[in-house]
């Protein structure tokens, strides 16, 4: 089954309510609601904590939220349905868990899906210390598999249409691109989606990708980092993040990435971080 | 348990008969076989069948097996033990699927541990079709978990000694930093591994971390590359290789990897390509 990816208005779900769109990753667990022209795929970020129940993933998912209401706050006429994504939640599996969620559809030139998903996972270990092969497949299952399945689940959901462009965003990290101890996992996950992303990229010339490295966000995930970091200089260095007043706020560096996209100049599959534009 | 990595003659199992040890890596499955000075973490290597019954597992081997006799070719002194590598395979889980041969410890200043785990998914697929969890998380089992948990288990099992060095070598590809069309699982999978050794590398300065991309070799990997690639034109890429000679012998770049390790002056957490040397 092949949808055209949504625009301005021709959203099922355009009114006021959300409608989930029965995905296809072998399941009949809807994780697509569609309103306007975004998709912004979703999942706790930055908590570090293995998935658990729906109410634990709510809970886990309020810094993610926060962020898509900065979002929404910066560029007025982009809105986030914060109860339709609560309820939109799905966790039967942890690999299709997520959901995206579809804003204002004044944004008649971006059809884009976001992909927000991720975990820090264990950070107090180091690299040594992870030798529990559940604790590793369970990290990658929710960080990178679910990241590619959600993804191509989208693409083959909402085909090409002539005249309308698309656009994947993978939220990326400094991490993918640079080693940081007690961070194996997170920066060997980011790595891993920046390339599935790249290499999306090159089979789909009709799509445009950009891995997008939003900065040290002020959210939870820092505060993560700063007292759970097993290594007490790399602690210390994203303490001095905070005392200093360098963390971004989420708006600033949301309105970037809006800008990035209206601008719609960078190459497809480019690594793009905050501090480069 | 700390082992002290084994220098010559000193391995528990320097006769004729592998000795293996049991992992810590949460089942009582040994997965480290010990004889001198080097050891090789092992399993099926680029034949994209996902792994299944020791047999299986087994014949599968062969390339690899191949690829181990011409490094023991290449020195003489590097002797593999085929016999006792095809014993010593390990399959109750599939994380934990893999072990390791010790060489000939004449070469006292090369204590390594070297990651040669792989296989290259099913590239008759492109992004879009990768919607399946069950698949994906398999391929990141095999390919990346493998590699991390016998990794760490081995650093846990044979720590530091003074005047001893160890080198972690992690068999990459060109795939890690460049995207290939239909390759999505390989690529990110290498990039993955690429990001988790250099965090090794930073972590552990005692270590000396090597990420080596061997050139295409010539073996069953390739035959698959130009054979089952979905995409017609890399097919015709990957064939070319093969029609204009321009496959790599695996003697040819065992001997260069033998010679980054012997001259030892990489930086550590290096992505060295055959072509760079």
């Amino acid at each position: 089954m092949t949808r055209a990816w949504p625009e301005k208005g021709n959203g099922a779900g355009a009114g006021s309510g959300a409608q989930v769109w029965q995905g296809q990753a072998g399941s009949e667990e809807g994780f697509l609601c569609r309103r306007g022209c975004w998709a912004l795929e979703w999942a706790a970020q930055g908590r570090g904590e293995s998935p658990g129940s729906l109410e634990g993933l709510k809970s886990r998912a309020e810094p993610a939220l926060r962020d898509l209401g900065e979002l929404g706050t910066v560029r007025g006429r982009v809105m986030v349905g914060l109860e339709e994504l609560r309820g939109a939640l799905h966790t039967e599996t942890q690999e299709q868990k997520g959901c995206a969620v579809v804003l204002n559809p004044s944004l008649t030139t971006l059809n884009s899906f976001i992909s927000l998903l991720g975990s820090l996972g264990d950070i107090s270990k180091s690299f040594r210390d992870l030798t529990d092969p559940a604790e590793i497949n369970s990290y990658f299952a929710f960080n990178v598999t679910s990241a590619l399945c959600l993804t191509a689940t989208a693409l083959q959901a909402f085909g090409a249409r002539p005249g309308s462009s698309r656009t994947v965003v993978n939220v990326s990290s400094l991490c993918a691109i640079k080693p940081f101890k007690n961070w194996a996992l997170y920066c060997s996950g980011k790595a891993s989606r920046d390339m599935m992303f790249q290499v999306l990229a090159l089979e789909e010339p009709d799509v445009r990708v950009l891995n997008y490295a939003p900065g040290p966000l002020d959210t939870d995930m820092q505060l993560l980092a700063r007292t759970k970091t097993g290594d007490p200089e790399m602690r210390q260095f994203f303490q001095s993040l905070q005392e200093s007043g360098q963390l971004i706020d989420c708006a600033v560096s949301a309105q970037k990435l809006v800008n990035l996209l209206e601008e719609d100049t960078f190459p497809s599959g480019a690594h793009v971080d905050f501090y480069d534009i």
